[in-house]
């Protein structure tokens, strides 16, 4: 072979934690990456917000935009990586000049994927251009390929993940030190695990972000936010951990997504896991997604999903892939053909679910919360009375049998009417894992 | 786009379990894979050793080869699929016909990648013809696609493995039922989960040769099987699973492949693994992968590494790759490229050990053991007597800080010279976990 081939040249719009990493890569590693690639990987133009501030890496190598959207037009650019974050604004528009142009797009932003995931993938096949957002999932994991690629041979029947390290750091350290939602986050603010704004943390919407993504992939369908009610962890107690591993569960954020017979569920909400399973192994600012498919069975991917190297990691394999020339329809089957499911509402989920109620501690009470399920249609499958709860009265604490959500929650406000019941009553739901097509 | 792609034409070599797997896949899910994959993906003729068993497929509608070379030559076949087994004899020559022709190549066969990948690779990329091999390790895991695509951003410093499903069921039987290995083993080969003769699962050598195939795609060298010096599983006693546990270890037949300054090191030996590792969760015939490397951290793989539907799922997934047009060097870098490590020999392993010693129960013993550890120059980091042995005497277990393998041997051998020490003494490694490159 005489040739040699032309190398790639990237266009870098955002140079936060991850930008600086991606330019450590491809910079520390470049023969490396040149072997693996078939073609050396170049960085040509730069963009971000300003152009003084010492990020450790130096930028005088390479052209400066002030606007990032101009990466896309510049003739020494082949690809562009779009580092920028948010759904829409300059992102987007990067996204859509840079694939119009039929030059290649790799990004780490999920916000963008999950709004805007069909309509580019659609803009990305019209003009030939490759787009990739393995990092936009699990960062360094690469769960995106293993959906993509790797299970290709298979029919998808529901996954589980683990995709918030905040999330699951706070959890790990209420369970572990036995402290309260508020301190371990106020804790987390301190040591940089979560953002002075939490809230897309914490509440699921990143979550959600990400299990449309991987719904989409798993799924042949397009993202679809819409479809993902969303729960996050703020009203976890220390007591309902307690409880959870009392009853042989951990509590874990989740990302849901599942074919049932019905149609296509997708979730996200603390869930307890068996603390047997693979997820409930899952510690600290871990990720993990556990996939069911048919004829694979069970796998599971577990790694980092945040943080310089981790994210840096999954947009260097996505600009590789590319200097590979691998292409492919970026949502797993082309843009065209991405189906449209049914939508299971939450009310139709069926599940099985805990309750935790704090009650008055006097004859009849039991009697009035076990008539309200019988009324609601949930059967029991556990049901303790505890001791003292810590400000008045005591704790009922069951698990049903499996029942319809919209039942569930018509036992709920059945107790918020009853007198005995002191405050409004927690609710978990209980999974077990995913499961494989029928 | 108005072309419609021409369709992907398949001979397929092998009809035993997971050849059967494979064709269930292409004919059931003919319209999802040609979805994903943008054409369809059809068989066009097979070849196995008889024709007349009944396989609970219809073979009629393909082509019939008695000699499974000869598929390569067929006209109306784009890419060969060998379920043969064997690193020699018709697998090889199948090899070699069908990449000579230029044509794709898909295998399952450990033993072949392992013993002539490098030169199997080298004729695949002057002939621009494809070849892969994701069913030869870790079944359904798409780990070798991690390796070689998902984590070419990173350098590797070390990746343990749990590969082989029947050694996993084994020790995992052995450790909840405290069970013989002998027994455990009949009983396997019972209910299927071992072969009638086991010797290439417990004696380590197919362990080894996914081994060699995964330190090759990880360190961008050729497959090896020389250098992986390798132990079995069949001299693992219920009495050191026993003390493994109360140390805080689960015994694991594990691959490994790391880089030290020194060079490259590949093993395989059973070893203890932390309670708390993500690989001593991984019980029965599960598989898994765990790899540390720079700047990604550490990942996790896991899943069904035997068996009709996971391995189906392997060769499909490489298949559809091949119909996508994903083509890149087969193991990583070009074969041209592939380096030739230093190889760490066994002795100078460093690590930390477990021994057992059962012994006379008389005053002097402990003092003849530590003296011959200081003489060998090994460091104890723990040392116990526990209550008399079965068959008489005491045991003495010890754990030793980190330390070369020869000077371990040099002990063993002085233990062996005592009168005091009653049978030849049981070594175990202890392993961390993978580190990722300094």
């Amino acid at each position: 072979m005489t040739e040699t081939p032309s190398s790639l040249r990237l266009g870098i719009a955002g140079l936060g934690t991850v930008g600086r990493g991606l330019v450590r890569i491809i910079e520390d590693m470049a023969d490396l990456l040149s072997a693996r690639a078939g073609r050396r990987i170049v960085i040509r133009a730069v963009s971000a917000r300003t152009r003084k501030r010492d990020r450790g890496i130096d930028l005088s190598p390479y052209a400066w935009c002030d606007n990032p959207v101009d990466l896309a037009a510049l003739d020494d650019v082949d690809a562009v990586v779009e580092l920028i974050g948010g759904g829409d604004g300059p992102a987007l528009a990067l996204a859509r000049e840079t694939l119009g142009r039929g030059k290649a797009f790799v990004t780490a932003n999920k916000a963008l994927i999950a709004a805007h995931g069909a309509t580019l993938a659609a803009l990305a096949e019209k003009n030939g251009a490759p787009l990739r957002f393995e990092a936009a999932v699990a960062g360094g994991i690469p769960v995106i390929k293993a959906l993509r690629e790797g299970l290709a041979g298979n029919r998808v029947g529901g996954l589980y993940g683990i995709l918030n390290g905040t999330c699951n750091y706070i959890l790990t350290r209420m369970e572990e030190e036995g402290l309260a939602f508020d301190d371990v986050l106020a804790d987390a603010q301190r040591l940089g695990y979560a953002e002075a704004d939490p809230t897309f943390d914490i509440d699921g919407i990143d979550t959600a972000h990400k299990t449309a993504i991987l719904a989409a992939l798993a799924f042949g369908c397009a993202p679809d936010m819409d479809a993902v009610p969303c729960e996050g962890i703020r009203s976890i107690a220390p007591v309902d951990i307690d409880y959870a591993s009392e009853l042989g569960y951990r509590i874990k954020l989740l990302g849901i997504a599942r074919k049932t017979a019905k149609g296509l569920e997708t979730r996200v909400y603390p869930a307890m896991v068996p603390l047997a399973s693979p997820l409930a192994q899952v510690g600290g600012a871990l990720n993990a997604v556990v996939i069911a498919a048919d004829p694979v069975g069970q796998t599971v991917y577990e790694g980092f999903g945040a943080g310089e190297g981790p994210t840096a990691s999954a947009v260097a394999a996505d600009i590789i892939d590319i200097a590979r020339g691998l292409g492919g329809p970026p949502l797993g089957v082309p843009a065209a053909r991405l189906e449209t499911p049914v939508s299971i509402p939450r009310e139709a989920h069926e599940g099985r679910f805990y309750m935790r109620l704090r009650v008055e501690d006097r004859p009849g009470v039991m009697a009035d919360i076990t008539a309200g399920l019988a009324r609601a249609g949930v059967s029991i499958e556990s049901l303790l009375q505890r001791g003292a709860a810590l400000n008045g009265g005591v704790y009922v604490v069951l698990t049903t049998h499996m029942a319809v959500e919209a039942a569930v929650a018509e036992a709920l406000t059945l107790f918020r009417q009853l007198d005995s019941v002191l405050e409004s009553p927690t609710m978990i739901r209980v999974e077990g894992e995913p499961e494989t097509p029928a």
